[in-house]
C-alpha cells in the first residue's frame, strides 16, 4: 500500500472513533438536558457499550501499527502537520491506556462508581469518616497509577498534563505562590471594607421564558451561532461539540435569580464561541477540540467575566436589559447594578465564588491535591487541612465538611489536576485581554457599542482556528508575546477591585 | 460451552445490536427535533457508520451460526417462546439481507438516493416525465428483488409481508373491495349534502406556548407516561421508542389552526401507549416493540379518530378546552364543534384526507403498487390511472401530478406494502372498538368521564404488553374472537356520518 493509501486508512479508521464519540456526546448531551426518568438505566449500557468500542480501537493493534508506521512517515518529513498533530495526540492516548493494566484499570473504574455514590452520601450526611477509606483507595490507585504512566520531577506533572499540555508543578507553584500573595490581602481589605452591593431587586421574579429570550439575545450578540448551535435548560450547565457544525450551550433558569442565567449563558457562550470558530480543515481529527481546558476556561471567563462583568459591556446593555424586565430593575441605576454584579465576598462553596475569590479555592486543591499524591498528608487529616487553609487564604472557617472539603465531586472520582485549569484559565484571559487592548486599541469602545465582531475575529484569528493543533502555553506565547506571566491577572484584578470597592492601594510592591 | 451460556451469549449479541439502534434512534430524534442546520451533514456520517455496523452484525458469520445452533435448540423445546420468536425474527431479517446479493442491494441503495431528490424536483417542477425514468429503475428493482427472496401465490405478498406479517393480496382484496363499495356512496352522500362545517374560529390565533400545554394535559389525561417519555415540536409528527423507559412523541404547532397539534398528539400518543406499556419482559429483544405498522395505526386511530373525535370526548372536555383558548371558541357551540372536527370532504392529499375518505386514498396506492409489481401497468401510464381512480373513488380529479401521482414520497424509495398498514389500522380499531363496548359495556360512558386508565389496561393486557411476540391476525384474533371483519369498520362509519350528516340511508343491504 502507498504512504497515501495508508494514510487515507489510518484517517479513515480515526474519523470512526470520532463519530463514536459524536454519537456519545448526543446520547449525553440529551441525557443532561431533558432525557425521561425511565430512559437512563437503559441508556447507560448504550453510553457504555459505545464508549468501550472507541477505548478498544484506541489501543487495538490496528491502532498500534497505524501510529509505529505514520511516526514513520512523520519523523521522514513525509506528513502534514495535521497529520503530525492528530498522531501525536492518539500515541499520547495509547500510551496512557496501555501503560495501565487492563485488571488494575477495570477495578479502578468499578472503585471510581461506588467512591462516588458514597461521597455523594457522605456530603449529604455531613460524614467525611465514610468517605475517608474509600478516597484512600482511590488515591492508591492515583499513586500506582502514576508508577505505570511514569513521571520526570513531579508524580503531580503527569496528571496536570492529562489535562493542561505542558504545565508543570514548578510552573503552577511560582505563579499560584505569587497570585496567592497579592490575592490574600485584596481579599481580606474587601471583605473588611464594610461594603455590600447586594440588592433586594436581583431576587425579583422573572419568568424563565423572559430569560431565555434575554439569553438567546445575549448569545447573538456574543456572536454565537444558532445554525450551528442551540440553547437549552438543564440543571448543570455546560457547553458541548458535538461536531463542529453543532457546538450546543445550555443554562439554568432560576426564577428568581435571573442574574444566574445571564451569567453562566455568556460563560457557555465564550467555550461555545471557541468550538465554533475551530478551522473546518481539522474536522474529523481529534484535534479540533480546545488545546486544553485552561485555555478553553480562558475564552469562557473572558467573556462571562471581563466582558460580561465590566462597566462597558453594561452601559451598552443596561437600559435594554431594564427595559426587558419590566420595571424589576427600576430604582437600580447603571452603577449599583455593575457593582451588584461584582459583589465580592468570602464563600464556602467554590462553585458560587466570584471572580476575586475563586483562584483561592482552587489552590487549596491543588496543594492539597499534591501532597496527597506525595504522601505528605492522609486523608484523615483533610477535613482539618482543608480549614486550616480556608482560613489562611479566605478569612473563614466552613461549619461542616459538607460545606468544606466534601463540597466537590471530582476527588471521589480520582480527577487530579483538573482543578488547577479554572484559575490558569482567569490567568490566560487577563493576559489575552492585555494584549488585546494593546492590538485593539479601541477594546474598551468595542465593548461599549456591542462590536462583539471585532473581538471574536481577533480570538478567531489567534486562538480558535488553531483547536488542538498548538499546545497552550505555545498559544499563549504565540498570541501575547510572553511565557504566562501573572502580573496581568493581578493587575487587573487590583484595578477592578480596588476601584469597586475604593480601597487604599493594597499591595504596595 | 453449555446451551445456556451460548444462549446467554446469543441474546447478549442481540442486545449489543439492540443498543447500537437504540444510539441511532436518539440521533434521529435529535435531528427531527431541533438538531442545527449545520449539524447534519456530518451527523449523517455517524448514523451511516452505526447503521452499517449492525447490518454487519445481522448478517455475520456470528448471527448464522447463532441462528442454526438456537433454531435446533428450539425445535428440541429447549427455549421459552421469548427467545423462539427472537430467533424467528432475526432468522427473517437475516434471509431478507442475505438473498439479495449485496452488489445489488448496493446499486439499489444509490438508486434509492438519487430517486428520491429527483422525485423533490418533479413534485416541486409538476414534471412527472422527469422522475419517470428512475421510478422504472426502482420498480426494476423490487421485481428483481421479490424472485430473489421468493413468494407463493402474489409478488406483492412478500413486500406486504415486511410492514404487516402474515397479510396476504388475497385477503386484502377481499377486504379493500368490500370497503370500497360500502365506502363510496357514503362518500358521494356527504360530498353532494351541500353541508360544510368549516368555522372561521378554527383559524384563531392560538400561542405555540398555549397548545403546548394543552397538548401536554391531553397527553397526560390519556395516560401518557411522561417519566418515560417527552413531547417536542418538530416539521413532521412521529412517536419513537428509544427503549421501554423513553417512547417520546412529536407535534407540529400551527399558530392559526391549533385542531391539527391536537389530534396529531393524540395520534402520536396512541403509538407511544402501545410502546410505553410493552412487557417489561420483553426488553433488550427485538420483539419489544409493536407487532406491525397495521397494529400499531390501530393503536394510533384509536385515540385519535374513535376516542378524540367522538362526541362523548368533547362532552368531556370541550368545556375546559374553551376556557383554555381564552374566548376563541365563544360561539362555537359544542354540537358545532363536534362537527367541524369530523367534517367531510374529497381532497387530493392523502395526508390532509379524513378518516371518511382517506381509505380510498390508500386503496387507490394499493391497486396501482400491485399492478406495477406484477407488471400489469406501465409507470409512464400512472398520471392518467391515478386521475382516473380519482375520480372513480372519490369523484375528483386533481390539476397537477404535484396534487395528485407525485404527492407521496414512498414510491421514490422502493417502499412497496406499506400504504396499505394505514387502513388496515383503522379497520383493526373498528373492530377492537366494537369489542371493548361489549367488554367494557359502559366504554362511552368511560370516554364521557376522561377515565381512560380503564380504557388503556385494557389494551394494555390484550394487546399493548405483547409487543411482536404475536403476529397481527393473531392479536385480531385473541383479542376481538374473529379475523379481520371489516363490517366493524364500515357499520362505524356508516353510522357516525349517517347521523353528522343527517344522511339518508346510504347502503341498503
Amino acid at each position: 500500500m502507498s504512504l497515501k493509501d495508508y494514510e487515507a486508512s489510518f484517517l479513515d479508521y480515526v474519523r470512526k472513533m470520532l463519530n463514536i464519540e459524536e454519537a456519545i456526546s448526543v446520547l449525553y448531551w440529551d441525557l443532561r438536558t431533558g432525557a425521561p426518568k425511565n430512559a437512563v438505566s437503559q441508556r447507560s449500557n448504550v453510553i457504555s457499550q459505545l464508549s468501550a468500542d472507541v477505548y478498544k480501537m484506541s489501543i487495538s493493534k490496528d491502532m498500534a501499527h497505524y501510529l509505529i508506521t505514520m511516526e514513520e512517515a512523520i519523523s521522514a518529513g513525509k506528513c502534514s502537520l495535521e497529520v503530525e498533530k492528530t498522531v501525536k495526540y492518539l500515541r499520547k492516548q495509547y500510551d496512557r491506556n496501555t501503560k495501565i493494566p487492563v485488571d488494575e484499570f477495570e477495578a479502578f473504574v468499578k472503585c471510581q462508581a461506588i467512591s462516588e455514590s458514597v461521597w455523594a452520601e457522605a456530603k449529604e450526611e455531613n460524614n467525611f469518616a465514610k468517605f475517608e477509606p474509600y478516597l484512600t483507595e482511590i488515591i492508591e490507585y492515583k499513586r500506582k497509577f502514576v508508577e505505570y504512566l511514569g513521571y520526570k520531577d513531579c508524580k503531580y506533572d503527569t496528571y496536570l498534563d492529562q489535562y493542561e499540555p505542558g504545565m508543570t508543578v514548578n510552573k503552577l507553584d511560582e505563579v499560584f505562590s505569587e497570585v496567592r500573595n497579592k490575592l490574600v490581602p485584596i481579599v481580606k481589605a474587601v471583605s473588611t471594607s464594610g461594603k455590600n452591593f447586594e440588592k433586594e431587586e436581583m431576587k425579583a421574579f422573572v419568568s424563565t421564558q423572559k430569560q431565555k429570550e434575554i439569553c438567546e439575545q445575549l448569545l447573538a450578540s456574543l456572536g454565537y451561532n444558532f445554525d450551528a448551535g442551540r440553547l437549552d435548560p438543564t440543571p448543570h450547565p455546560f457547553a458541548t461539540s458535538l461536531n463542529l457544525g453543532d457546538v450546543r450551550v445550555t443554562t439554568k433558569y432560576h426564577e428568581n435569580n435571573f442574574e444566574k442565567a445571564l451569567f453562566s449563558t455568556i460563560h457557555e457562550c465564550g467555550h461555545a464561541l471557541y468550538e465554533q470558530n475551530i478551522s473546518k480543515d481539522l474536522e474529523g481529527l481529534p484535534i479540533a477540540q480546545g488545546a486544553s481546558l485552561g485555555i478553553h476556561e480562558s475564552q469562557s471567563l473572558l467573556y462571562e467575566k471581563i466582558i460580561g462583568q465590566s462597566f462597558e459591556f453594561w452601559k451598552a446593555n443596561y437600559p435594554k436589559l431594564k427595559e426587558q424586565l419590566n420595571g424589576v430593575l427600576e430604582h437600580v441605576s447603571l452603577d449599583e447594578f455593575y457593582k451588584v454584579i461584582n459583589n465580592s465576598k468570602p464563600s464556602f462553596i467554590r462553585i458560587e465564588a466570584d471572580e476575586l475569590t475563586y483562584p483561592l479555592h482552587v489552590m487549596i486543591r491543588y496543594e492539597i491535591e499534591k501532597d496527597l499524591l506525595d504522601g505528605k498528608i492522609q486523608v484523615s487529616e483533610l477535613p482539618s487541612i482543608w480549614n486550616q487553609k480556608m482560613e489562611e487564604y479566605l478569612g473563614i472557617i466552613p461549619e461542616t465538611d459538607r460545606e468544606g472539603v466534601l463540597q466537590d465531586v471530582h476527588w471521589s472520582m480520582g480527577h487530579f489536576g483538573y482543578f488547577p485549569t479554572y484559575a490558569l484559565g482567569a490567568m490566560y484571559a487577563a493576559q489575552i485581554k492585555a494584549t488585546m487592548e494593546k492590538e485593539l486599541p479601541n477594546f474598551s469602545e468595542l465593548i461599549e457599542t456591542n462590536d462583539f465582531q471585532t473581538i471574536l475575529d481577533w480570538l478567531k484569528v489567534n486562538i480558535h482556528q488553531y483547536g488542538a493543533m498548538k499546545e497552550p502555553q505555545q498559544i499563549l506565547k504565540d498570541v501575547t508575546g510572553e511565557e504566562l506571566n501573572v502580573k496581568y491577572f493581578v493587575d487587573y484584578l487590583e484595578s477592578k477591585y480596588t476601584k469597586l470597592y475604593e480601597l487604599e492601594e493594597v499591595n504596595k510592591s
